[in-house]
């Protein structure tokens, strides 16, 4: 603020004499512009469904035009593909080229993960990605299975059917899961439900993330030291039971000496990556690398009669049609909702954030409702043409967008690429080593323990990092789902506390201005004599309201005590700063009038500085405004503490 | 603010010429001192927790002093006792004499509701109150069994042990519920958790309270009525098909000519009691006077002989022990616990209420964890000495007040009456006619239902409205129980709400000032050309972090677009006023780096305005503070368009 300014002054009552009483307050906090409940209610219901007016580009259009739009708007490819180039598609087509040489081994590996049949693995990225392509409104996220999705339906599937007795059955509800999976992003999407993702908070993804991570690593010491008999839990204890249980005659050396060796070149290859961005390129060829090597070596050598357990069948061709295969009646139909609601959050909340990271990167929007319709609709249609859950991939999408995919064009080149792999090669995977996809999981997991991140929640938040703390243990030591449950738990909890214990802080006036703040946060502020100036940090609520009450009247007998000590001037005015006040219930409004009628009991002012919209409104409504007075009422502290000198000065006068 | 301060020049650009560009800022938004993870836990805790500093009275005192002071927080009758006069003593004796004479009727009435024998309302008004008067720290609570918990406790012990089959267990039962009932609130007083009662708001109690008194009030229809079948549902489809299926010989003429004209005459001396409050004795006395009336008749005209049914047995004497009836082992313990626990809940909630009311108006404070600590040891003694639950009750308070007692002496007093009661006069009541106590708990029951307040709930607050709604039909059509649970769900998804989907408010120039206020509140405002301002009126939370940002890129694209049109300058600053953003978490972080990055790209400049401490000190931890500039975050909204305009000029110049 201005040196030159009288706010210096004004605040001091001496000088207030310097201004004529009848000098009209220039605005005033008057009564707001009365709103019909339906006007509520509509605003409400427009904010939380429709904050980004979908309809908007539709007004006053002829229908011709409404079609073209509405075409557009569920299949954005008629939008952007208007403008495609063959610039465009020689960086689509390269990017497509490279997510298809990282995600054939991927696939592969994430099927074994969900229990399924590899093939299974290569199909989910055959079909999904074509629809997300025509649908979808990311241009960088690379669609296919990811470990955890494949995790989470493993662990969860598994329990219902056991897939190795029943593989047929299992197979089918896997089918179920998925379909469901489908109807409920497409349903979040299509009632605008899609801000519900967001209650799964960045803190609990990176712990959640991280937890699935090791998780999925640990179980794949099965694969890298060759162990036949291995548990279907997910917790950390059991798995590590029966990795060293095995220990004595469960490994077979040769498996690790592949698996090993080939997870070092995964490892060294990631890291030449990360060092020099220009070599993307080579951890995203490395496992495809891995697959040729360690098959021609197994090819060669046989070791596969020495043990080393590899993948033996994969069927050659692409996706049977699947939709006979759906449960939609029996036993099996609830729980393959229940499992495929659960995955299609988890996939969803996956794609979303990828979708976000990227489309912060490169400044475009996409809309969350439309990527869920999208993203549905494609694991509707997959779970029909035999694949299962599909998603955006962190790993390929990031090396999709190193690689300079320009739109979702990217990733029908990566599916014709799988269709030729299914058409032509499949047969050649079968002498895969189960230890080299093994590998491969491991070191595409690794990512997502993303360390830097919790530091820094700790750093910034500590409850978030409780939360995220949270997540992480829940998953490795119970299950996946309970992970997630504890973190949203926290999440809340915290939002909770915070609306029941808000801050009620003491204002002091920062000199030479008319400003008033948290003399915690300005030690230079100092307080008024006669007045006290307290801020509300929060809405006043039910679950607050008593507390905020107790707490001003506290702050009150403080001062007072202070005061008669240092003999000051006897506290004549509470003067409430309104602004983080946002809304009141009525709990709130009767902890006001409780509050007015003890202080007006010890001849002690009540004053309201920059009470909100909504708050005014009802302020008017129950007639609080009549009890405080409407000249109670200030524009701002400044005004009220004016206001306050004006009236001491008079009585003293 | 002031026409002769120079504010309403520097909100100019032209005008920022006025100042050197070397004028040092008086005050500026710096980094909030660096509190530790155990300091901020530490206050967190106090809080919650502590937030009256109860200990506060005990530093540095000798031990001796301690013991007293301690003696003295638990025992407040030793605080207040020292300053007890004769004058006090004489209002007290006349409260307590008119609340035992409505007292003894309610007793009686109300254990029939609990499915109790009569004897057991009074002797829960004999104990507890006179353990209260030493503990508890209101002055004008009447203490004794009240409608509301009496039906609950009826309405889920019934289901357990049938009353009638079985009514010795079924009494062992219901002391079991009361002992767990006072452990409930002597535990929630003990460990400081006083403030969760506060999470059934008011808006929930009205709606609760309404909902119970018609049930209540039906459940009357049986003994009014001379029913003799009655179903022991209390959701009134079925109290009401059991009233009329009995319509044809089920009801009893003499039984409704004594129940109508008796409750006729009660309901005339409350319209006394209520349009003259000197006569407020007269409400007071009524019921008395009805029992004494109505039992001599039943005992002239033996009416009891004509269908008349009569409280028949009421033993005399006063309360036997108990505590070996109490289920410590055995089935029943669970059950007791769980119910103990809901009933203790809500009869607190009814006492802290009628507590908190009373000491508003006299403005005296009372402790609500102290409270919950006196009503649970005055429960746990209660339930070893034959009482059930006894709490605070709305009408004899109320009565108690106007009758101008002091202390909690006049419970001492009333606690006497029903002594002497007891020991002498108690078999007379045995001709009590059933009719007419149903008659004195409907003229009770009432006053719960609050109309008025209703329709200042709708007119205040629509959320609120719902929520008195939900509980008032969830209690009369299906359960007391769900009543209360929807109407907390509702409640704390209003607050999730708000939170999930806060205003993001344009903010304009209250022209002559520096005041920037939200456009809709003060149509005055004007806006600054080239700089756009908003408020995000909410703490910044995962589950709002991505709304916030969408919100704000829309009102950013909305702006440019009506720029264009009306070719205004271009915007090329972002201000976001964060007043009322009390806290941040990381989402909402990450949220601003987004949104910093895609208005970057669109060369708009963001200024944060007056961040709050805590928001501050993540801002620093998390680095962004660099990211935007130090030089970018102000004091206040008119520093940072001083700021916008100055460079506008720069570049204009």
């Amino acid at each position: 603020m201005s040196r030159i300014g009288d706010e210096n002054i004004v605040t001091s009552a001496a000088s207030s004499r310097r201004r004529p009483e009848s000098l009209p307050q220039l605005h005033s906090v008057g009564r707001p512009v009365k709103q019909t409940i339906w006007q509520e209610l509509g605003h409400t219901f427009k904010e939380t469904f429709f904050p980004d007016d979908p309809l908007k580009s539709f007004k006053d259009q002829p229908p011709s035009k409404k079609f073209v739009l509405g075409l557009r708007a569920v299949f954005p490819i008629f939008d952007w593909g208007r403008q495609y180039t063959l610039g465009k598609f020689k960086s689509d087509v390269i990017a497509g080229i490279t997510i298809a040489s990282l995600c054939i081994p991927q696939d592969i590996a994430y099927a074994k993960l969900a229990y399924l049949k590899p093939e299974y693995g290569l199909y989910s990225s055959f079909v999904p990605p074509l629809i997300y392509a025509f649908m979808g409104s990311s241009r960088d996220i690379a669609i296919g299975p990811v470990a955890v999705v494949s995790l989470l339906l493993g662990t969860l599937l598994s329990p219902v059917i056991d897939p190795e007795t029943n593989p047929v059955e299992y197979t089918r509800l896997a089918l179920t899961a998925t379909f469901f999976a489908g109807v409920t992003q497409a349903a979040l999407g299509f009632f605008r439900l899609g801000f519900l993702v967001d209650f799964l908070s960045h803190a609990a993804t990176v712990g959640f993330m991280a937890g699935a991570a090791i998780t999925i690593g640990l179980q794949q010491l099965k694969g890298l030291l060759g162990i036949k008999k291995f548990t279907k839990e997910t917790d950390i204890i059991s798995v590590l039971e029966s990795v060293f249980s095995q220990a004595q005659h469960g490994w077979n050396w040769q498996t690790i000496a592949i698996g090993v060796s080939f997870l070092i070149f995964l490892l060294v290859a990631k890291y030449i990556g990360k060092k020099n961005k220009k070599l993307f390129w080579v951890p995203a060829m490395a496992p495809l690398t891995c697959v040729i090597l360690s098959t021609l070596i197994v090819f060669v050598t046989r070791a596969d009669k020495h043990g080393v357990q590899i993948v033996k069948h994969i069927k050659k061709g692409i996706n049977p049609p699947s939709a006979d295969q759906i449960f939609f009646t029996g036993p099996y139909l609830l729980k393959g909702i229940k499992i495929g609601a659960i995955a299609g959050i988890i996939a969803l909340t996956e794609a979303v954030a990828i979708g976000r990271t990227f489309a912060a990167i490169k400044d475009y929007s996409i809309d969350g409702n439309k990527e869920m319709l999208a993203l549905g609709s494609m694991n509707i249609v997959g779970s029909m043409t035999s694949c299962y859950v599909a998603t955006g991939s962190f790993s390929r999408s990031a090396v999709n967008f190193m690689a300079g995919c320009q739109t979702a064009v990217s990733n029908i080149v990566m599916s014709m690429i799988v269709f030729l792999t299914l058409m032509v090669i499949t047969p050649l995977f079968k002498f895969i080593p189960n230890a080299i996809l093994a590998a491969i999981i491991i070191s595409a997991v690794i990512n997502l323990v993303d360390i830097g991140a919790v530091i820094l929640l700790w750093k910034i938040d500590k409850f978030d990092f409780i939360a995220c703390m949270g997540a992480f243990f829940g998953v490795i030591f119970i299950s996946v789902e309970i992970g997630i449950l504890i973190a949203v738990c926290i999440s809340f909890a915290k939002i909770l506390l915070q609306v029941t214990r808000p801050r009620v802080a003491l204002l002091g006036n920062l000199p030479g201005t008319t400003l008033y703040r948290n003399i915690q946060q300005y030690p230079a502020a100092s307080t008024i004599p006669g007045a006290l100036i307290v801020r509300v940090d929060s809405s006043i609520y039910f679950s607050n309201s008593n507390y905020v009450k107790d707490r001003t009247l506290r702050w009150l007998a403080d001062e007072e005590e202070l005061n008669r000590e240092s003999n000051l001037p006897k506290i004549q005015h509470l003067i409430i700063d309104m602004s983080p006040v946002i809304d009141i219930d009525t709990s709130g409004i009767h902890a006001l009038e409780d509050l007015n009628k003890s202080i007006q009991k010890r001849e002690i002012q009540l004053h309201l500085a920059n009470p909100g919209c909504v708050v005014m409104t009802k302020l008017y409504d129950s007639g609080f405004v009549d009890v405080v007075g409407q000249d109670n009422i200030h524009l701002t502290v400044g005004d009220a503490v004016r206001a306050c000198n004006r009236k001491i000065q008079e009585e003293t006068a």
